[in-house]
């Protein structure tokens, strides 16, 4: 059942197009889905890509336009006129439109909405226009079926057949009372049993799960998920029901977060992909790495501030990368930890408790790595004991005060409404380097006495 | 609307349980959604959460068990007699039962089965055990609505409406031939507009989004994500209708595989959450630091066999650190690029390309750093011109290199059909570490001569 693409696809639709056999085209794209289309366009030349959206006809060409790349769409749309747009827009729900508009210029945007036929249709785009794209408002639908709590049942089916023709799964039936104020809502089976002179008002289930328009997505898509819902009513600040979200737009922005917080624990501090270009993958890459030169360069002050101890103890500074990497490894696993719970709200108890079981937790792991340390450098390379003893303790103080950092930058970072996905990899890690090469050279000092 | 957890309102219901408040305590439940129930729970003592699982009746306690902790879910059933895990089992979805059975042991699995009085339920869940739990097979419900080609519309509708009292949500109805065999598809809409005495053969949508009962759940996800499907159907080998899988277990599928991947790039190889015990804690995240310190070593002894260098050019040791954490930096972007990739699948084209297209970005890369590093230290600090182009060759060098094994170490292990994730933080960090330092110094020695 499964299309793949393949280069050989790729090159009979563009010998197609090449040779103008827009028949064959037609016929051969008819059976693909929307989502391969899309897959199939993001592979073509712009001029290529452009002759197919010109070519279908812009019910397909609007769902494919929702999953393209979004450098292709944009090339894309800057060869279709305003009218062609417009067109586009005519056939997709208000949310997808809106997020299509919402990458135009200001110009082009208005030059679009003036060129739509449908003025409601144009109206609820521009109302979505308004809000955050990542609040409930920015991601919600205008589509949705809903009924006054005074009408009767009989009244309240004709109503909802006219109104289903415009959305394309119904999930729920939303009860508003005459202020057009969210009061609950009926399931289609629950319409369906009830007595038809019944009015609404007696069968519907009372409201319960809703967001309000500025509800973060995070949020929104903690809501779906925890009580597993399948769409959700949105309310303005006067309770007012004012669209839907539905679970499909929240699994995209649930895998997006993740993409995005993957990326930023790696160090990459704009949503790329491998087959971008190399200046928008540069331009992700580089200034984390500049963080990271900056702090390498502050970490060769830090050592050169000890060079007194070179002459004597060389072995120290052959250990200065083994102190540094465990000191950033344990930064980047605690802050992920930390990160995690943060982000589904699942971090609860005092500070105090988790900073006494950070500190035991890396006393563990600290001991036990020391003394495979000291086991291995003392016993079997022969090294000093009081230098294998300045290494160990180093590495259980580096160990600890590293996985402190790691916890408590991301949680101050989250409650200074600062996203604390900020204070993972490279940060931490950078940051670590530097204090792990502080202390181990102060324990040194002390114990080796330079 | 949301239900937010307190401390209050866990020391409120530890009050009722301790006086032995029953009516109140259910009284006060009642209002409470499954899922916050379950949030409660994970925060009483064993015995309190044990008296309210038996104390409410297992419609509610069914669907909390779901959503419990791991941890606290496994205590509870031990508590629980093998009885009062069948009537649980009794309420729930054959998917959700089939993954709690799965989490006791092979003697209880059993007694549980005896008990349980719905043969047909017990038998379904049976089938389900049967498969890998990362598969379709694996987390699929058996409960769908399933009707026959042959059939009438008018006989179609009663059977479906008592078929759709055991299904929670319906989404599709599945149409079979007589041996079983999946032929397609029916909304609800059709079947209500078409006219009654036409046959299902005539009206439902053939087949064409489906999986086999052993496609990967991985696989399962990009599909209903890639096509937006609510509900996708599982045939088996001959190609017969066998189960369903719906979005919302594909939402929590997504989310573990995002936490999952994310933990493994932090270096931590179990599931674990921050509040966790601290033995979980350590055993999910020594091992890396084991292997990290391994490494360490090695890089200790890497810098011993250049000893000869230290006493004319200390101030190379000083850039030790730096080389490493960017060399270590590097690799982790480039691998968690390429990974996500390899996760969505939008990797094309040939290795050669990737392979050229990744030296160029770490050239540019690596130069902007290096001439940022050079005129810092010659032209501010004072290096000697020899000194500062060694630093700067050998950043390039470094970067270049990082980068390569970041970007292939994760293909040859997705070719290897090896999980990838494997090869990203710690294991990329460390690897990276030690060729960078010994090419760091190599170059050294070219230059300066030692």
């Amino acid at each position: 059942m499964q299309f793949q693409i393949s280069d050989e696809i790729i090159e009979h639709i563009q010998t197609l197009i090449r040779e103008g056999k827009d028949a064959e085209l037609q016929l051969y794209l008819e059976e693909v889905h929307h989502a391969d289309i899309a897959e199939i366009i993001d592979e073509l030349e712009l001029d290529e890509a452009t002759y197919i959206f010109k070519l279908l006809d812009s019910e397909k060409t609007s769902e494919a336009l929702m999953e393209l790349e979004e450098d292709m769409r944009e090339r894309i749309l800057d060869n279709l006129s305003a009218k062609e747009i417009a067109d586009e827009l005519q056939q997709m729900d208000t949310d997808d439109a809106a997020d299509i508009i919402s990458e135009l210029s200001e110009e082009r945007k208005q030059e679009v909405i003036d060129q739509m036929e449908d003025e409601e249709h144009a109206e609820h785009i521009v109302e979505l226009l308004r809000y955050d794209e990542d609040s409930a408002g920015g991601m919600m639908a205008k589509e949705l079926v809903m009924v006054n709590e005074n009408w009767s049942v009989t009244g309240c089916m004709s109503e909802m057949r006219a109104q289903a023709e415009n959305v394309t799964r119904v999930h729920s039936i939303y009860v508003v009372d005459d202020k057009g104020k969210l009061k609950g809502r009926l399931s289609l089976k629950d319409l369906l049993t009830a007595p038809s002179k019944a009015n609404i008002s007696d069968i519907y289930i009372p409201k319960r799960d809703y967001v309000n328009v500025h509800t973060e997505g995070e949020e929104v898509a903690r809501i779906m998920q925890k009580y597993d819902l399948e769409a959700i009513p949105v309310v303005d600040e006067m309770g007012r029901l004012v669209g839907r979200i539905t679970i499909d737009d929240v699994v995209d922005f649930i895998r997006d977060e993740a993409d995005r917080d993957y990326q930023m624990a790696a160090g990459i501090s704009e949503d790329v992909e491998a087959d971008d270009s190399i200046w928008h993958l540069t331009r992700a890459r580089l200034p984390w790495l500049v963080l990271a030169l900056l702090g390498g360069m502050v970490s060769v002050t830090v050592l050169g501030t000890f060079d007194a101890a070179l002459a004597e103890h060389q072995a120290l500074f052959f250990f200065v990368p083994l102190i540094a990497a465990m000191a950033g490894n344990v930064g980047v696993q605690s802050s992920a930890i930390v990160l995690q719970g943060l982000a589904s709200k699942s971090l609860r108890g005092s500070l105090m408790n988790r900073l006494l079981k950070e500190v035991l937790l890396s006393l563990l792991n600290g001991m036990a790595l020391a003394l495979l340390l000291i086991v291995g450098g003392v016993l079997l390379l022969g090294f000093d004991f009081w230098f294998g003893l300045t290494v160990g303790v180093s590495l259980v103080s580096v160990i600890i005060i590293a996985s402190l950092i790691g916890t408590f930058v991301p949680i101050i970072l989250d409650r200074m409404n600062i996203d604390p996905a900020m204070a993972t990899g490279p940060f931490i890690t950078t940051s670590n380097d530097i204090f792990g090469i502080l202390i181990y050279f102060s324990i040194a000092k002390v114990i080796l006495g330079f």
